[in-house]
């Protein structure tokens, strides 16, 4: 199930096949469509070093084997081992000059913008119409350039990331054309002054970077064919994505890890370590060459007072942001889901949108710069800034609001956008708040390459500013009670505020680190952990974080997390949520039950029992070797001999015979007959009998290869499902250099051709070349799904057999598994509950054993529910137990 | 497997299990002395809750199973979610009171120590013997206390926790005497002035807070008795540890991260947050609430200039600093170690220091404190100076060596100590280098509870301070070419070396974080990160790191990194590694088989067989199980049951009979006779009768249980080692309430015994009651050795079964893997090879792959040599693919 896309993805990739399939008409060669289609999915099975296909071992090896062939291609990698390190560097590299230039030609649309708005200032209207159409224009082409070029670059991309990270390949999210497209609308979606971020694309690009060098330096030969290896290097990418987005190496270790993955293998630390570090050193030695900078310090620098950060009465404050900011978090989350989902629900919207794919976006963008327009609403909303500066004057050390008689700050520079003269500073800063909020929720539904990361980030800034400011008028002289007046620092409750908001949207604790490295001060230390676990806390127990409801709005495979206080998982098993009528072949098989299993499931791997009736597992089979067991059986290679052994025998009949007419058969096709297993729906009548189609197609083109199988397919419960078109055109390429070799004329007619390969589908199966799996992940029917969870997380499974003394009786996929936790969730009436989800349940019931017989009453349906469902169990020891207490 | 000790930790057990032993001749009650032995042991299959035994399955659940035994107990347990957060609060507070208690003790202790030195300043002889004689008692009541009350507490206890987090349960090494010694003799040994650490002991004793709270709260029941979640709970406990120690909560969740697991649940990311960030604010709270501080600062706080910390070209001495401190901290490792092995193998030293345990700390403490000895050589080397003062001191952000025409530095407080008369600053800064050096390295082995980190850190700072003097002496006026004079900081440099050097010594890049949170501020995180970074590539492809030396050189189970360089390891498999006899029960054996083959191993698991003839693995059972079935079958209930049935049936007969005599059997022994295991070296001769032996322990005493049975042993060849002590005394408690209410009287004679319990040991086993395991952990024998790895580290396995369709053909424990690691390692000449060491790879080998002949060779003979040693495969494919080339 590796490369399973539902929706849009599921979409692209049957698009992508039917252009291919239309491709083929016109190209011969199929081993190259097959090799493009196999893009799709995972590329296992070939060696690293020469690119051959096919091992030493007839057995295939586990998964996680080194792909190379023979001992001189594994001597070749050993000598490779220390590019590691140069990929790394190189990596870092990229990474930094890409980051760069990204934010100078940011930094250059946005000067554009602003020179244009300051030339106009004569006119009102030709100004607004300036402010307005260049975002929008900028906004609609970053939409439309991905739109056209890869419409994966839209979006974050650390949802993706961390699916990929899972396990499961969605490898055209990994291309060079998803990287130009992610760039170059990355670019133009920020310099249109949206509030958008480029964290989230940044951790796509460095993932694209990462593929692309690996891929690059592969042509070279050595180990980057390697999944755990690509996986390894694309946590490290990710890393550099966030570290040098942020110039902060150690909190984007610490980010991706959190965003990413549900466990990290410790040995894999230093490699995000390095290269993050390296990049972001390079990035901001890139800025002191540039001369912007005179060495290399934080981006956003603060220069807060380091004798006397904070107060600890001023502690309950910081607590204070720390909890509103996790209710503003998940709010946040809730109203972008509720967008997105709004959008979709409304059919005449969607069908309007779906027409106009760039209507979407524009309109959005002409609401959100009309509303931020300076000299309009603007004014009450620091509307003139761009997000950096924004974010420079709210870290300001120095307090705006008036301070008893003391006069009042000097708004200088931007910090003059703060200032209104009708309107007091903490009205801006609360319309500031509540604007951004929800114009950031909205901007990030647009389909450009954006993320959320930097408009939280903002957002909680401008919280901390205000609840700083307001402590700032409340205690003009400060807190502290020892006669030395020590002012409150409104620029410290910014930081704080940043860290708990944008914490509480992601479900990180990291951005605690990345405020410190962002900022340069790590003073207010305690304050900011202090918030930012509170906010986790709160929006943990509330929602999921922003990256896994956008991948449960895009329906990408998952994995939910088993939060901890679900105790009720403990006492289901696996036996309880598998899948009990497995499609399996067994080992003395025909080809026509092949044929038949290949037709009914879309499985990506099947398991090979011993026989149907003592049901013990061998292993498992990839379907592609079962599908090119199939080809080779029917293909034309087999056929020629076929022929060559009859004639052969014609031969040698005919040399005791004399010559009669030497060609028969009515119709000659110059072409093979290939199986093809098609799951598109079939208008065909399921008439068994392949030879009664007439095979029209096959007629108009010389190729046959994509002429549409006369074989009906047997209807199967489990197959409705449209989405094995891949492994379509599975050739096994070695048989295709044969084919010159043969001198014999293909002179079959097709009725021929049909009894021919009806007598060849009655043979039995020869597994003797085949790629076995000898170890597919087993479990036995008692597991927990407690431990099955843990298992499948661990270990990046995705689908696991369920045995009993080495008989198979069942198999269990992820979906069983998502399906098992959530439902069983949903009957508490809680759609997600993550690990801090305890928070919320000692709140409710409180500590003490006795007054929670509601809840018991409540499990106890749950329990007679779980046991009326499952199957009956031999030993209900418990009952009896119960009766003895 | 679990609970095997090695070594020190063996003996430990042997001699508890013989005081236990001994007092049972004075008590009665074998449940009691059972338990005590269980503590020794996994306790496992007992509610959580009631604390009863036994579940409501006949078959035990899976390991990760919460042991709740009805639903009543289980209903109880969700409401008790919500102490999780109570828990670590109270760790929290816990933590932050011990740390400040020890830190105010030691505190006062370092002054009695400079009061006394004061006071004797008339006479330099007094004046000595104060200054040597003080650290001499205290170190002495240290290693003495430590001894008598808990000798698990000696050390760092970090490689213990490392051992203990990967599953293995060393359960006396979270008690309550571990606590008082360590806390006591921890206070006493950094009281001494010596230069040792508390980092380490400060994780251990966080752990023992953490077990002993659990053990608290679960008198008022609860979950505390589940397995894995106290594994959470003893992480989480890690972070608190190192973080209340440094006021460092991120670092400190880090560095226990880095430094205790291989793979990391990031759902307990927040716990250890959550808890460290509580017990640092505590611990900082109670500085500010005895008036230390004025507010919550970092530890040892700098103030270095934050417009222009460091100029770019200064960064290559960063990096030296970083290549220079990577060597500094192997050397240390290595000298250590040395140190240790030298003690050990020196058998004349080794005897006598043995005798007088106390003498070796004495020596060691008076050696190093006369070398410290401030009117002597101390002098030279700031020997005035403790610890604290030392890195207080070199942090300070004023330069000491005189620049240029300038004025040099007045040394004020502290300072002063560096600032010898005659002698240069520098030259007291190599000296203080130098001698610290290996009197840490020396200092750290004392049998005391202490850590290295911290003296290892304060030499880095030295190191780092020398470094920027030197640059400072160099450039006066700073590198900066652009006008502006930005004098250089050797603070800085001094923050920077502490980072590396201890960074190198415990292969942790975390030191970095540890330095900001430590010093409050952030600016120099580049070249920090840098001189990290360097140090531990330098120092991880040298040695292990510290915490890995002393797991190795206690011997303590572990398993080694597997350096991904080693691509050979994908070419070993499991089937080349396995122990192919294994000892199994099967399903029709009878008690006999039962008996002997619990002799005949010591395996904590034993395989259950459907029959030796289909070797079909069912499941494993724990050896306790099997005993408690042994006993259950041999045990008094069942003799009474059996005399009753005579009885009946004697009564029977002599309702037709007349009566005659009515005694017979001329010995009565009022007693019965229990099977027990033991492996102590037996003195009886082999004889298979178990009546021949006179049995005279059981006449003496009235209780028998304890009394050494007249079972021999078979010697088997496995069976030499002697750790089988515990679930010697394994009884079925159930059982023993039934006693009473028999009414016949047990007058059995010893023969009659004998031959009745003969009789019993032919019957067939019965299973029904037995808890099985029926998810052992399976793996098939063509598993690579890279992936048993990754499976073994990431489930905490220790051992697993090897099976080929269904059928047992083999075990793999955590011995086997290692062996097979480090063997194959060993070929190559190479002790240790971690993560970093491809870095060394690509030195010597380059990156192209023509020149590698070489180590093409050696591993062309590798691989003959693992071919020739496994056992020959079926499909050799490989040698007729590489004839095809």
């Amino acid at each position: 199930m590796y490369g399973r896309y539902t929706q849009e993805l599921g979409v692209y990739a049957k698009e992508e096949a039917a252009r291919l399939r239309e491709e083929g008409g016109r190209r011969r060669s199929v081993t190259e469509r097959s090799r493009s289609l196999e893009l799709l999915e995972y590329d296992k099975g070939r060696c690293a070093k020469c690119r051959r296909s096919g091992y030493p071992y007839t057995q295939a090896p586990p998964r996680d084997f080194l792909s190379v062939c023979t001992l001189r291609c594994q001597k070749f990698l050993i000598s490779r081992v220390g590019e590691d390190w140069i990929f790394l560097i190189l990596l870092g590299l990229l990474m930094a000059l890409v980051s760069w230039v990204v934010d100078f030609a940011i930094a250059i649309c946005l000067q554009a913008q602003k020179w244009m708005y300051g030339g106009l200032e004569s006119n009102v209207f030709l100004q607004y119409l300036a402010w307005v159409t260049y975002p929008v224009v900028l906004i609609t082409f970053s939409a439309g350039f991905t739109q056209i070029l890869a419409p994966q670059a839209v979006g974050s991309g650390i949802p993706e990331m961390k699916t990929i990270l899972r396990g499961v390949v969605l490898k055209e999210y990994l291309t060079f054309k998803t990287f130009v497209a992610k760039v170059i609308g990355l670019t133009c979606a920020l310099g249109s002054g949206m509030p958008l971020g480029k964290e989230g694309p940044f951790v796509h690009i460095a993932s694209l970077c990462a593929a692309l060098l690996s891929k690059f330096m592969s042509l070279f030969g050595g180990i980057y064919e390697n999944e755990s290896r690509n996986i390894e290097m694309l946590a490290a990418a990710c890393a550099v994505g966030v570290g040098c987005c942020f110039a902060a190496p150690i909190g984007g270790v610490l980010f991706s890890i959190e965003v990413t993955s549900t466990f990290f293998a410790v040995r894999n630390y230093w490699r995000g370590f390095f290269a993050a570090t390296f990049s972001a050193f390079i990035f901001r030695v890139l800025a002191v060459w540039n001369k912007d900078e005179e060495t290399i310090t934080a981006l956003f620098k603060t220069r807060f007072r380091l004798d006397f950060p904070f107060d600890l009465q001023e502690l309950p404050a910081f607590a204070v942001i720390g909890i509103a900011s996790g209710f503003g978090g998940a709010l946040f989350v809730y109203l972008n889901r509720l967008i997105v989902q709004f959008i979709r629900k409304q059919k005449t919207i969607n069908k309007f949108l779906m027409k106009k794919r760039l209507l979407y976006p524009a309109l959005v963008t002409l609401l959100v710069s009309t509303l931020t327009f300076p000299p309009g609403f603007g004014q009450f909303m620091a509307g003139k800034l761009t997000q950096k500066e924004s974010l420079v004057t709210l870290l300001d050390n120095r307090t705006w609001a008036k301070q008893g008689i003391a006069e009042g700050f000097d708004y200088i520079g931007n910090s003059q956008a703060w200032n209104h003269p009708q309107v007091n500073v903490f009205v801006t800063l609360v319309l500031f708040i509540v604007m951004k909020f929800w114009m950031s929720a909205l901007a990030t539904t647009i389909p450009v390459p954006c993320g959320a990361f930097m408009p939280v980030f903002v957002i909680g800034a401008a919280f901390g500013r205000l609840v700083g400011e307001s402590m700032a008028a409340w205690f003009p002289d400060g807190i502290h009670s020892d006669g030395t007046i020590y002012p409150i620092v409104p620029g410290g409750y910014a930081v704080v505020g940043a860290a708990a908001l944008s914490g509480a949207v992601t479900h990180t604790v990291s951005t605690a680190v990345i405020v410190f490295e962002l900022t340069g001060q790590i003073s207010h230390i305690l304050p900011v952990m202090i918030a930012v676990i509170l906010a986790n806390a709160v929006a943990q127990s509330l929602q999921p974080s922003l990256y896994d409801s956008i991948i449960r709005i895009k329906k990408l495979p998952y994995l939910p997390e088993l939060g901890w206080g679900h105790h009720e998982k403990y006492n289901i098993r696996v036996e309880d949520i598998m899948i009990r009528d497995v499609t399996y072949i067994t080992l003395n098989c025909c080809y026509r039950d092949l044929h038949d299993v290949l037709l009914a499931g879309h499985l990506k791997t099947l398991a090979l029992l011993e026989s149907s009736e003592s049901m013990i597992l061998l292993g498992s089979i990839e379907r592609a070797q079962l599908q090119a067991l199939l080809s080779l059986q029917l293909g034309r290679p087999r056929r020629l001999e076929y022929l060559r052994d009859r004639a052969t025998a014609e031969k040698k009949r005919l040399s005791m015979v004399s010559h009669p007419g030497s060609e028969d058969g009515s119709q000659r096709v110059n072409q093979e007959v290939r199986f093809q297993i098609s799951t598109e729906e079939s208008t065909f009548s399921p008439t068994p009998t392949p030879s009664m189609k007439p095979l029209k197609p096959a007629l108009k083109r010389p190729s046959v290869v994509d002429r549409p199988t006369g074989i009906p397919i047997p209807t199967s419960p489990q197959d409705h499902s449209s989405s094995t078109l891949k492994n379509l055109f599975c050739v096994n390429p070695e048989t295709e250099g044969l084919e010159d070799d043969f001198d014999v004329d293909d002179d079959m007619t097709i009725r021929e051709i049909a009894e021919w390969e009806e007598n060849q589908l009655d043979e039995q199966v020869n597994f003797d070349n085949c790629k076995i799996d000898p170890a597919p992940f087993q479990l036995v029917e008692r597991t927990s799904l407690h431990k099955t969870h843990t298992i499948f997380s661990l270990l990046g499974l995705d689908h696991a057999y369920v045995t009993s003394i080495g008989r198979l009786i069942g198999v269990v996929s992820l979906k069983e598994l998502r399906k098992a936790i959530e439902g069983s969730v949903a009957v508490k009436g809680v759609k997600v509950r993550p690990p801090l989800s305890s928070f919320r349940d000692s709140g409710t019931s409180g500590t003490s054993s006795s007054n929670s017989e509601n809840e018991a009453t409540e499990l106890h349906k749950l329990w007679d529910r779980h046991k009326s469902m499952s199957l009956p169990r031999e030993h209900l020891a418990s009952d009896s137990d119960e009766k003895s207490q």
